[in-house]
């Protein structure tokens, strides 16, 4: 069977993000990211897979750049993770930079064999 | 009245489901998956059943390989069992392999004589 | 105006439902069924009015099966009763043959000049 | 089996239309009627059928009356008829009636055991 | 700028309304009323108003009869009020009338120069 | 059975409407202006009826304003008329102020009874 | 790879299909069934295919009876066979028994690695 | 790149905003407007932004009034600003003129990159 | 009223759009562009007024770039000009640079009033 | 501008498309695939985009084999190539090894910058 090569896990793909101070640090109001085009590679297949993922989070000092997370999330393109894993590693990775007061990412990945996946990960207390 | 013969219920089923260990043990997160394609036959009038099965949970050590979740489910396609009992055998046979903290087996099966049934089976505390 | 003409209401109608044992009495689990083509006839006016019915319950022993649920459904085809009588009387034939831990009967009846009702009746603790 | 006692079929029910005059007989524009609550007896099984049926016409001299439609429509309620058979009786009832330039009768039956049926019958050129 | 003339509001308008005695007082069940055609006239600009109502209610006694619904609110077509006060003004007239245990109208109005406005009011306990 | 009190129907209408002159005169394109808010009265029952309208067409040396269509539409709110009758009225009028290519006017009425009517009338060649 | 063992194709399945007369054998009318829950198995992998066939025709002599329909497309249930392959079949039984002035099967797939088929197959003239 | 040059953040907006008083004081009922056409323009790239905005509220003394609220937020069509920031700029200034019991702004943007914002921000207690 | 000031029409917008050359000029293959977020302003009112082009053609020997196409539509935001005017205008722009075999410029305005409006011009021969 | 590098297009890309014998090649029916999940990278910014290609044949002698077309449009998604050049370079290695009757390869490509496209390509008379 034919396969899309994955690059092994690039643990540093996290310095790709970048933040900007939150202007209004002392509300805690709610900040979601929708990302319609998300693609990774199944490491058991070497098949592509794709999904919907979904960031919220409540900020305390800093919010995500968008172009920075958008770039952040294409580095997954060609890397072979699990959906389990990968909805996990994007939560630690934006944990770190954000250091957020609550935070949730949402992976809904697209159907395989009549079957479709959600995962459902979070930090702190909303 | 023609019937599709169904087999007896194999109780054996369970030995086709396989898992991998959960990388997060240490977060409660969810993980939600739809079937589209479940099908199985009217124990009472042999006719074939269609439904759609969306099996949540939260992971302790270990989670459902979907390949194998797959072939699993694949197998109730010849087997005559009523909407109630299907339902709960699924979340019987899946805490059996999985030992969860938490798991919600729900069948929406459909429209027969204008009426259709969705059942909702649960086990552990969310 | 032509009138179909309504029966008067029969109260033996609940005689017509059957049940059969709850295979797993032990999990208090949901079972929710939808009929799409209920209709009986406006008391008032001797219109027939349409509607959907939602029945959900959580069974204690016994389960209701669902081809005498058709019929016993079916028998309000020609009968006059107003929309808040109809979902209760059935709310209340149902409590009556499964005596169940909870259960909920919601009408949705279908637009009459303009403006549509729903009427939700409850019994027991969810 | 429980059946819904059907009546034979009332060749009389075409007096129940009414009309009234086509104010622009000149242009030939095109008139819809949607019946989203049609309900019939299957013939064979003695269970009601429900169906949306879309009538369209071009009228010449006479338009019909929506009420006398609504009526003549409802006597079909406890009428044993077949799906193709009901749809070209009303056809030709109407056409009887209106004498129309053309005219179409479209019948979208309910979901039977997964299968659901549409039959359309014309009269006269478009 | 042309406008429609609105009457000035006529405060009898709660004696269109008529009710019927609640057969179900002891159980606490929920009515929904939805009125897709409601319409009433601005009483800054005389333009016409659209608009969705939800009534819903918890019956003490009564029940309130649909076809004097209707024409209590028809009542409104030539009237100029304002949003939040028309809907204030319906909860008010049907609390009178019904002495309900809870009721809540809900008024979703159309757009307005790519602005839509949703209004909710309550009274008593749910 | 209460009626809003119809007005006779203004034949000098028309005179509301305005145009402006259509800059691309040599070129054949399509207007379309769909009214969502269309709303008369039954001359048979007193009734609101509520439509949505639908009025296409193709220029020739004038186009309508739309506020003073607005205007003009706002004026059938308190008249009685038929749904084939207001919809060729509108066509008869729009046709006489604009001298259009092509016209064709789309009347889509609201369900009554479980019946809802759609009406469509044209004039000249697309 | 475990696999649904699928039958060989059986040529006498169309000993299944029932017809009864047509009633109006001199209009030219349209039929059309449509089939939500139609399963056979992929020849080439063994895994079941789910898919949504639409059965369109002008009958000549005969139609065909709806529940003889239904188990012989449950007949496919168990059988290997490729989608282009499984269309064209139906179409063939069907045009056996019928000899319809014209008929269409159309075949809607459902998703396989991100890829769904529709295949449409056509007999004698519309 | 071509930039639309945004102007400077105008802190005096905020005195285009009008209000009426509140004739029902003494009931918390909830006010919402929801604004499809949203426009303003990104500080980084210059390029338009578009969205929709939620406004929620429970008055206190005073009601925002809707042509002012229109022109406020049109205000900020040639304005740079993030949607972090404008999200959090509205409230700041609809709290400031209407002092309301409690009151929620959300910000829904459109796609950019296959990724769209939701920003919510909250007053008071609901 | 507070009014948007709209600049001139500026007729060297043109000079904005960049082509490419098209590698498959020998086939006459369909190109379409769906532009969600057009905006202009009112020459009447000075308000702003949303809208949805979609912009279908048959190329030649050249293809609009994409980039630049967003940046000549960008450049109505702050212009003063009427529906039918702006979609025969951008035809006329694009047809001067693209020289096509056919193009059709259709604008779906937004609803002011409860009323919408759609205009379709196009140039040479589908 | 981080950039996903793309490879040059590989013209040998056509010899992973694998064919199987069309069994009814005397009737020409229609064969339609969907593929929700394509991906590429565009030559100029490097960035990913993603479509939906809707592949629709009259086979001759050939039809495609699914697995390897998905294959062979999985090795398009580290390639950099324009929308309109991809849908026609498909179109022609499908031409290549089918020598179809008639072919038509539609690719609708997703969101950017508020603007999406779609381009359709044909070969062959239908």
């Amino acid at each position: 069977m034919k396969k899309i090569n994955p690059v092994k896990t690039d643990p540093g793909k996290v310095r790709l993000l970048e933040t900007f101070d939150n202007s209004f640090p002392d509300r805690k109001y709610l900040i979601i990211h929708r990302v319609n085009e998300f693609t990774s590679v199944c490491p058991k297949t070497g098949q592509p897979d794709f999904g919907v993922l979904t960031i919220s989070y409540i900020a305390k000092k800093k919010c995500i750049e968008l172009k920075s997370l958008k770039y952040y999330l294409q580095a997954f393109r060609n890397e072979g993770i699990f959906y389990e894993n990968v909805t996990n590693r994007i939560l630690d990775d934006l944990v770190k930079v954000l250091n957020p007061v609550w935070m949730e990412v949402k992976g809904e990945y697209s159907v395989r064999g009549g079957l479709n996946s959600t995962i459902v990960a979070a930090y702190g207390k909303k």
